[in-house]
């Protein structure tokens, strides 16, 4: 039953569990505990975080995140129910499924006969007892079971009495939570509220749930259609990433609850804060978020055609579904630099408050940046370059390095096995050269390496800088080698985090110029910390 | 009315007109006829491919294409009702829309009460006027009338009296489809039935439609529920993209309509086309398809967990919606080496007939590809490399060139502004040396062109080679500039095209290794073509 104060719907993150089980996710167990903290700090009530029986360096995480002081959500660990012909106690896969400590344990069992009958290969009744006596032996060892009925629908289409007779088994062992599972991602958003009202009416006070797939592209609409159905619970990933073609993305799932349906899923005022904290999951991830993305997407308010422009001046609504800010999202207008004003006078103002709208300051940047943007910028995901180009339109830059000259060679002299990149910069600092060089793994590697000890003298703090993340995009394809390329840096110094851009037709001279941003906007952030101390 | 003969639900793609509305999304009017013949071969019922009143280029796009043998889609031009205060014959955005010269027209008008009095500011009677004229008027002039109805479904919502009566304004004046939009993306699939009954109630024989947004994260789900409401018209985009969250992606629509509704949307056979032509039109428009998407992504039948795989391999549904080969898709066994033979070996037949899943062959080429993969090697989008590979382990390769030495340099002699980028690269061919040198943009694009220099004197047809694309993706983003890179590489003569794969941490020396394959592929292709002429 759902506590009083609770949300309206329960929502459980499998980020780290289904989310994992997506092609090319790969979470260490630093990268596990930061999602966890993001996703805590966004306010979800569960998290989903591993399967212990098949992973067994799960368990460190989980002793780990034991530690962890989280807010709202509360951890579970996932794992099958117990094998054919032994006791539950016997089983060694539920003994890790305890062995991570969790307040809450998710065990899935069969309840589409097809799959009993032909990939478990049990009897009909062995499965229903096997479903009932993990659920019981769960609940005796003092867990909060969420009981995951796999492939709910295409069971329920093909042997109804059966998949709900293996519901009942779990509820009547003492299951708190009975999730209807659409594993395949094959069921329509009609067929999932039937299903669910199946449910309610064979147990009205169950606390049913929903596990939705995207295979068909309705995941969002089937686990919609289970809440309104009398769902109070819903499963999914925060950025939607999982096996096949995902889960339900709860960043989208969320916002249509809260808005559109006005139930609530998160703490008061988290909303605002899916947007980020989407990005935040995806960058440890290792994924792009997809422009767009539903509510939290790059382009899920951007306006291109003149009449949506013209109409959103007027009315808001008019051309947008919800307002951007709800969802800590931005609206873009592409047509419109006037607008792009607004937008850019309010960043401006990060750095130095008095800059408005009208400010002449402001109306040189919007000029600026549309003719960056046109050349292939894009300071979206370079918040470091955009403040650099601020302080320059500003005054309030100063530079304290310039790169005299740089050569990099990569080297193949005996065919084609052996490579060999390396690469020399020459620095002026304050009337003073240096020249350094460095070997590297292909040739930005090497540049990178060379700036580095080149400055090294001067700027000793930017031994702590470590660069976490290198992307790079090809702007227009169609060129083929000759085409621009966007690089985008991630640099850290082990407190901050920050993104710079390069954009160049040649990958070396764009991969400088976002170097050069990333190692100007440490320098002169360390320099106001230190003026701010004195 | 539907023909007899007819699709069970008539498809209209809008990739030309709404999908080219999206953020990044910008056609030639080369691409838009190359969108145009991939759209017809799928088997489409219309393209609506531009808006001539607001864009005069696309008047030249469809002068050519009214030049193209189609053999399915019918053309139509899109445009709004006329404007305020005038008749419909003196709205010069009317003439341009006639003078695109199409058999449909697609007219939208304001169904939204909101709109007419706050953003097109024109008192209720005269928007039904605008509507009805206009649909008379373009009726009068021989054209087959789709109407748009704008923002329906928040206008029904607000005042459904007003927005049936603007619907039923068009159907009087003559329409023959009523399509109802959600044009800010905001409805829900149940509300969305609604509308439709309502719609069927007032007018029982209108051929009624659904234009979706995908706002949030609904489209799919929403076109799905119209047309189990009765809609027998759908439009869309065929990857999906859009203004803000895209459109309706057809590539998703289609299947679920087709196999799971059992509605015929597309002549008989052309649905197994859907994964491939939906990747041209990617390509065209120089989007990625995301690998999740549904039906077509490259995930979209990967299976990564042990149990699933397990189950596939007793009974395909068991983790499978549909079988993907229906949608020309293919099943991933990302853990399986065992079942990627039976996929190797498949390939493998297609150049030595012989070839059977338990052959040393494919053992050695499941060993090999498994070890590249987990270099970073992925073949999926680089069919001739792989074939390459495949020619090496069965012995149908012979060397055609070998690269001695190469040494590719970036300098920048002056500071941060010059760039200047060559190379040089000596080759060995058949006893031979030749040494050649480029400059270039960057230097990847030096590279390229002192290679092709080189070779040209032993393979003049190299001359007719160009390259169409070049990415670029970093395979562990964590190292950062020392990650690896994977480069991809689409190359044309003008007939055939092929792509090719290279992976090394220094770019340079993956993009040699993918420059290499695509010469060496169109070399073996054209000798082996000239001995089966000889």
């Amino acid at each position: 039953m759902a506590d009083a104060a609770g949300p309206d719907v329960e929502i459980l993150d499998t980020t780290l569990r289904d989310g994992a089980q997506g092609e090319g996710i790969v979470f260490s167990v630093r990268d596990k505990l930061s999602v966890t903290e993001t996703l805590d700090e966004l306010g979800l009530s569960w998290i989903e975080a591993g399967n212990p029986g098949s992973n067994p360096k799960d368990l460190e995480f989980f002793r780990l995140a034991s530690l962890l002081k989280l807010k709202n959500a509360r951890l579970c660990a996932f794992g099958p129910t117990r094998k054919k012909g032994i006791r539950a106690a016997d089983d060694p896969q539920l003994r890790s499924l305890l062995g991570a400590g969790t307040e809450g344990v998710t065990v899935f069992g069969k309840t589409w006969d097809l799959h009993v009958t032909d990939v478990i290969r049990v009897e009909l009744e062995e499965n229903i007892a096997m479903i009932a006596e993990t659920v019981a032996f769960l609940k005796a060892e003092g867990r909060i079971v969420i009981f995951d009925a796999e492939h709910f629908f295409d069971g329920w289409a093909a042997n109804a009495a059966y998949a709900l007779s293996a519901v009942k088994a779990a509820l009547e062992a003492g299951a708190d939570r009975i999730v209807l599972c659409d594993t395949n991602g094959a069921a329509f958003p009609n067929a999932v509220a039937d299903g669910v009202c199946a449910v309610k009416e064979t147990a009205p006070t169950a606390f049913v749930g929903i596990h939705a797939h995207n295979d068909s592209g309705l995941a969002l609409a089937n686990a919609i259609s289970a809440v309104q159905a009398g769902c109070t619970h819903a499963q999914g990933t925060l950025v939607g990433f999982g096996e096949r073609c995902g889960n339900t993305a709860l960043a989208a799932l969320i916002p249509s609850l809260e808005l559109k349906l006005k139930l609530r899923c998160l703490p008061e005022g988290r909303l605002i804060r899916v947007s980020e904290l989407t990005r935040r999951v995806a960058e440890i991830a290792n994924v792009s978020i997809s422009d767009d993305m539903p509510y939290v997407g790059a382009h899920a308010f951007s306006h291109k055609a003149g009449m949506h422009t013209d109409g959103i001046l007027k009315v808001r609504r008019s051309f947008e579904h919800i307002e951007p800010s709800a969802v800590g999202n931005n609206r873009h207008f592409l047509m419109s630099e006037v607008v792009g004003r607004s937008a850019i006078a309010e960043r401006t103002k990060e750095i130095d408050a008095s800059i408005t709208r009208d400010h002449p300051v402001t109306i040189a940047l919007a000029e600026k940046i549309k003719d960056l943007e046109a050349k292939g910028w894009a300071f979206e995901g370079a918040d470091a370059s955009f403040e650099l180009l601020v302080r320059r339109e500003l005054d309030r830059y100063r530079p304290l390095f310039r790169i005299e000259a740089y050569r990099v060679m990569s080297e193949h002299p005996t065919g084609e096995t052996i490579s060999c990149s390396h690469a020399w910069v020459k620095v002026l600092v304050e009337g003073q050269h240096e020249i350094a060089a460095a070997e590297g793994e292909g040739p930005v590697n090497a540049l990178d390496g060379a700036l580095r000890r080149a400055l090294l003298r001067f700027y000793p703090n930017l031994a702590k800088v470590r660069l976490e993340d290198y992307k790079v995009r090809v702007i227009d394809g169609k060129e083929a080698t000759a085409a621009k390329v966007r690089v985008l840096i991630e640099s850290t110094d082990g407190q901050r985090t920050w993104n710079t851009v390069g954009v160049s037709a040649d990958i070396i001279d764009a991969s400088r110029a976002a170097l050069v941003d990333s190692i100007e906007y440490k320098l002169i952030g360390d320099i106001e910390q230190q003026e701010q101390h004195e």
